[in-house]
């Protein structure tokens, strides 16, 4: 007998969806594509949010510029009556959030469904219920714990899944910290200056040289978006984290990185040949760093660990004076993808103006909006 | 002392509300309207969603059929500002995200409550909350679990009421089997043709024959619906379940067939003449039939009866081989209201040819967006 | 080193928040243009939510009329594109649900941040939440515990900052308490007539002459907000509860009318120039009263002292014995904001023609439209 279904709604999409659940499923032209969409997704859409935002007063004001006034432009309303599911097993504020004010501004809407509202898994196998959310909205945006579902979900799924986290991956975040680096390539480049508010919405993002970029702490998925992108788009990347095996490159990880021709070592290896450096001592990783990245040494979930990991991270805590011993350069900035505990990293950085943490989380935003379009 | 109330916004409505609790509340010529109401949203919405989906791509390509091109057209924006409450004290994935996505086509909200952010009749009576929610928002969409609770909303909402499920009865599913069944009515009619892409978006909903749909598992809410409303179309019902009393259909639900002259008997008692075939061998219900229905057998609360109920419904799978030796028709068509669970349908059949589970899950999103008009 | 950010959105907003986390934050000027503003809100959204609410279905029976008729007019759009998170650790069913359905009226989008989804100051400190929500909403509407909280969330945040309830104080539910005084000022003033649903459409409010309004139960939030707004704009406040110390006007509010100048005493004490008596005596309370309020004795997080409290309240309940025995006028009218039980006020009073309660729950909507803008 054969298949007797009435074409449906889910049947009618192609069969190869374009799901993303790392940064290692984009191409380097793909993630400059999205981060220039972002950047002008933002463009068209700050004018809306904050009023009192150039060019519209002006326009009142004066007259004789009035020809000349761009006129008020919409964010692409790409989203006009279609709905993005998104499934989070684990709470989350930045990432929700920015998804639905993302959608809203494309005219759409994110269908939130947390823990309470949807046991993946549980009560129906993930299979069907990726087919039948995927019958019923137009994406799916999934925060789930282990990687292996949220691949099942991409398997199944009749429309593209977007990692919002995993315990492996986060693409939307390293997008936004790409983001946040071209906003203030000024930092890095004496031959620019900092942008006005007119130019900040001009198109074309500021571009980069190439940063030495240091991450202290956990192997983290964060870090882990940060591997597979920043040395393919011409940054170095040097990493400490504990000696101990639990702190090391994941194997999956490790896979992606040799498909994508990137190599790792020590400092001493490969005589500076290596596109990532991994090394146990903080000081070293830090050295010549632009940038100095952490993350949380406790994630949702370790709780329980947390004296031993405490130990084991004796000496990560990011200060002045770490990185002034470690050499890090004198400008160097500090980001942090939030939420921010004390342990990793003390308030003088944290709060101090080489911090880049919130401009990062304000871009969230922007890049999770370039990616449902 | 006479009322001294300025008149309200709730006053305003008339006392005469139309609540829908169950498709015995309504006429089958209602029925019939809805279901058409529910293809004609979905024609209109379709090509918004699926922008692949014909013809709107076409009018580029050939200029010459641009003149009898039709214009995309919006779905009706009826609930343009207005908002429509879930209280679901129960979590629902279909139902929820069906209705979500249904408002928003409407140019509406839904607003999901859900059992964390309303207790309806713990913190407040169910007649103050129903008349405080009916004074905010223009609907209530309301999944509870007594069917009691309901009717209590219902008696006191000044706006419609429609249920979303109780433990009585499921309106909404039914009628989303009802549209799957139409949409393939050429199964059942070898003078039909599968309708092409382009008919499926045309007017008009395929005639259905009078059809043998057997149900297969325990007495719930879909099978109630399902007796009130399938005999009233002229299809007739054959119902197995396990003999115990609790597997019997309830006396509120033989009342209201009573109230629409339907019968019921035995296969014997009737010689054929009863709407309604109810017996407890699965092999008997199946008999002649187009369509096998099924539902889990362990409800959400019935966990702890799991081992009983397993060995109450031993023989009642369906499988190929149940509907092979109980007769029913060769091309016999499954469906299930989801979620699924592998106990009471195997794997060849729910992900076979035959199943039509997910088109049906697919139309809960128009059948509800009818009722929401 | 100086500060090395880009001006991100949120750094774009002001550094002068206009936060709202308790009428004594508003002027008497501001207090009216707010219920005035809620009024105008509701005159152009009731024809969208009540179809048959005139005059649009009048326009097409009388062509003669149709030169006269007023067009159907748009709530402001003022929230196009916009969010505004609602952070609420304690669960709501009025203000979530107005909140939601105002935000949909002026076209933007609430968003619904539970104790499930948020922990403010668990996970995250409120200082950087604050931050973080601020950057990507461009509002907070704050239901927290302790007072303390909010003010600290307003204290970070770079966009405004809106109490929707605190130990302290609860504005909106008091604003809608104020417009539904208002919408009834024909109850208090026998040369007014009560509005004809046209007249109930027609811009500003009817003018209330001064009453004299008694609070009979616990020194809750209400209350407090009732003490700061109620005396300033011409009314006099008679409080009853019990006099333990528990159920005393807190020291902050106290330091609150202090600085608005606003006195408070027993009967006796300023013989009738206080703005505020304040005894132990319902009886004593509601002599003369136009109105009596009342509130839950037992709020959430107080149910194990319920049956202490319950002795401490004996004699407090509203009753038409009460109010004749006390002297209150013979036409005085009751209001609650609900949640009700039954212990503070009997069912011949809360369902009965003196009741507000109704027409205040629905004002709650209005109110917070307007101060959302």
């Amino acid at each position: 007998m054969s298949a007797i279904h009435a074409p449906s709604l889910a049947a009618t999409v192609g069969k190869r969806v374009p799901h993303i659940l790392t940064l290692a499923d984009l191409t380097v032209p793909q993630i400059s594509r999205v981060l220039l969409h972002a950047h002008t997704q933002r463009r068209f859409s700050l004018p809306w949010l904050v009023p009192q935002f150039p060019p519209v007063p002006d326009a009142q004001k004066n007259k004789k510029s009035k020809a000349k006034q761009e006129p008020l432009r919409m964010p692409s309303q790409s989203l006009f009556n279609k709905s993005i599911a998104l499934l989070f097993s684990k709470r989350s504020t930045r990432t929700r959030v920015s998804a639905e004010t993302a959608a809203l501004l494309l005219g759409g809407r994110a269908l939130f469904l947390g823990r309470e509202d949807i046991q993946i898994g549980v009560n129906e196998s993930v299979r069907d219920s990726a087919r039948v959310i995927g019958g019923m909205c137009q994406g799916i945006f999934a925060r789930v714990g282990e990687d292996s579902e949220i691949e099942e979900l991409a398997r199944y799924s009749p429309v593209p899944v977007l990692s919002a986290l995993s315990n492996l991956w986060h693409p939307t975040q390293v997008l936004a910290d790409l983001l946040t680096l071209h906003d203030h390539a000024h930092l890095f480049d004496a031959t620019l200056h900092p942008p006005s508010a007119k130019q900040r919405l001009a198109p074309g993002l500021a571009p980069l040289r190439p940063l030495t970029v240091a991450w202290v702490g956990d192997s983290t998925n964060i870090l882990h978006d940060i591997l597979v992108s920043f040395p393919r788009l011409g940054h170095s990347v040097r990493v400490a984290t504990p000696g101990k095996e639990a702190y090391q490159c994941p194997e999956p990880v490790r896979k992606r990185l040799d498909g994508l021709g990137l190599t790792m070592g020590g400092e001493e290896e490969g005589k500076g040949a290596e596109h990532i450096v991994w090394t146990d001592d903080p000081r070293v990783a830090v050295k010549g760093a632009d940038v100095v990245i952490t993350d949380t040494w406790i994630s949702m979930g370790q709780e329980e660990e947390k004296a031993q990991r405490l130990r084991d991270f004796a000496g990560y805590q990011v200060t002045e004076a770490l990185c002034k011993e470690g050499g890090a350069k004198e400008n160097w900035v500090f980001m942090h993808c939030l939420p921010r505990k004390a342990e990793e990293v003390d308030d003088e950085v944290f709060y101090g103006p080489r911090s880049l943490a919130f401009p990062e989380s304000d871009n969230r935003k922007w890049t999770i909006m370039a990616l449902f379009e």
